[in-house]
């Protein structure tokens, strides 16, 4: 049976890991088609995952199956679910990994709380927990679910078998507390880099509409650098230049080089974004 | 429909861009078989993206489609183009990166000119250039053209459209110079490095009919350092070594070892091929 | 026809070497699925490829064909082998890369001589060495025979021709010395690092059953480190921890860090694991 399935794990390139899971897969559904997305998530850097799944699951086809294992609390109590939405199936350990995928299907209000919580499913997604061992390889190594429980559990499920033989309904999943921008008194929007790129793109959690509301062109402030006006492209100018990137988020970018290398801001930095003063009047 | 598309892209592995393009592929046509040639282009790095293509395109059954998203000029004026040949379907910026590949097909006379010029292909080449928007993803976002025009323009060329549906005929596509040895009035020649591999090896742009005609052995000097003859293999002898590699070019390598980390040759560094003084006499 | 064929190379990512490899494949038998195992196996390693390809090719399904190309005596007068065990087929330079196969297949007796020696294979294991030219790519580079020979033959392999077709039936393969702990005469097993993983987790050759019969927990020293007792999972307790990993050998571990830049042990190090003394007699 044909089919879909994409993997993300932190397991990186250089090991057997990521292959042993695309043999488990295969060794149940010999016809699926195994797509990677990304294996050099940081080790254990669950928001990273998180991000990196969000700017790519949506453009695969309807019903694709993703698989998503960075997990550091392989073998715990921690718990692996299912998440069957309207675009697309997920089978990921509980750990914030789908923030992303719940807040998009969920319309869950965002927030900036550091706790990571619960939170409650909507009626049209559909979430299981795994409780079924049938659909696990045998010994279960508890060190390594990605091959041993997720992996034939998305090979099951790109068979056919509805979500619920995999375990049972749970109506409540966890959420990372998902970095967004807040407004200041003066209308200016404080923002935090939420993603470096393999550019050295520095990304944004600033939104195309979280930008203030200006006839004027607005000042784009980071590390110790200031830019004036959004460009279109990557290609505008020279120096320093601020976007709207392909995923929607407001991007810092070098013309010819890494921002990242020249800014020296991290995931987590801040950015403002100011309306340019006495422009309103104009 | 089954079919190949291949992928060459700077976009590196650690983010999900690639995968963004192979959802928006299996979006359109879910049998196609998409390949990995390379992610790992140095970033904008035109001429390295040509070069790596050239070494894998050749070996790909014949209708398989290359994409190669290289791509600085993303958003601005730069065109974008199919290349029908006999061989295979080319989907890429029309920047240079095609340029070993419209070498082959038209066997245009080489250049070292410094500039980046126009090329007539040939008859049997077929270019288009991308005007017609119902192909693309919508919206499509200024700085990801890859994933909004290139794969799907890609996926719907491999359901069987023909090229002159995605737009208009042109009759001459960006050529990159191309470098190319020299012979020297002593009958020696001087060619560059052209890329290095993984394991260190400098490949240059010596092909195997450019080495000067002799009975005796060749002398190469590359850094500061002389190389006495052609090996056959990168097992022979011991230290610096001289070879023609498995694209038909001259390498050097050093033996357990990098040649690129032992000379600190750089791409674009020469290399001087002599006959052995004396030799032609015995 | 479908089927599956492995890739596990030196070749790293940064190249068309793979890509050419697959193209070669796909011009033969365009229907195979062709997998990577890891590409960044450390260049002329053979060892480390033949551990990688162990922690993998087990979860493939029956008849997979495992293409290894870590090859350092590419065009020499060493030999390349099919060999067709129960599970799977394997095509790889018959230099060792394929030791931890044999061993799994045949049961020969581990040792820890130095040498690289021949073992015989049983009578349920085929061997070939590759000798019909009609399998591969003319002309034959001598600097890859990946391309040009393995990877050929793997798809006419995938197409159905019995291995026997391909060439000569051997009676013994190549095999390397694969390290094994010792137990001192205290008790106590002495083994060595075998790999280092992405996660800086430093793999040893002792496995489960290696381990010092006692009811009382174990010492671990590695570096000038002690570990007291092992953990089931990498989430438990803090700093270093010892487990039994998911391909069944005594792994160090660091929670939250690489265990391997702490420990500053390499492939190879020592590894003691002691009774705790006096237990027994509780």
């Amino acid at each position: 049976m044909a089919g879909i399935i994409t993997i993300t794990t932190d397991f990186g390139l250089s090991d057997g890991y990521v292959a042993a899971m695309k043999g488990a897969i295969l060794d149940i559904n010999p016809e699926v088609n195994v797509v990677d997305i990304c294996h050099n998530i940081k080790p254990q850097n669950i928001s990273q995952a998180a991000f990196v799944l969000s700017t790519a699951y949506l453009f695969f086809p309807k019903k694709t199956i993703h698989l998503v294992v960075v997990d550091p609390g392989v073998g715990t109590e921690r718990q692996a679910i299912i998440l069957r939405t309207p675009l697309a199936d997920f089978v990921a350990p509980d750990n914030g990994v789908l923030s992303y995928v719940i807040e998009h299907f969920t319309g869950q209000p965002v927030t900036d709380d550091s706790d990571v919580r619960q939170t409650k499913v909507r009626p049209e997604v559909e979430a299981v927990v795994l409780t079924e061992p049938r659909f696990w390889r045998t010994p279960v190594s508890p060190t390594f679910h990605g091959r041993d429980i997720f992996a034939p559990v998305a090979a099951f499920l790109s068979l056919g078998f509805p979500p619920i033989n995999f375990g049972k309904a749970i109506t409540s999943v966890t959420m990372l507390p998902l970095p967004r921008p807040h407004q200041a008194l003066d209308g200016s929007v404080l923002g935090h880099v939420l993603h470096i790129d393999g550019f050295g793109n520095l990304i944004t959690d600033i939104r195309g509409d979280d930008l203030p509301e200006t006839a004027g062109p607005l000042n784009i402030e980071i590390g110790r650098h200031a830019i004036s006006g959004l460009s279109r492209t990557y290609a505008e100018g020279k120096g320093l230049l601020a976007l709207i990137g392909s995923s929607g988020y407001l991007e810092i970018s070098l013309k010819g080089g890494s921002a990242h290398a020249f800014l020296e801001v991290e995931v987590g930095g801040e950015i403002r974004v100011k309306k340019v003063p006495g422009r309103s009047q104009e």
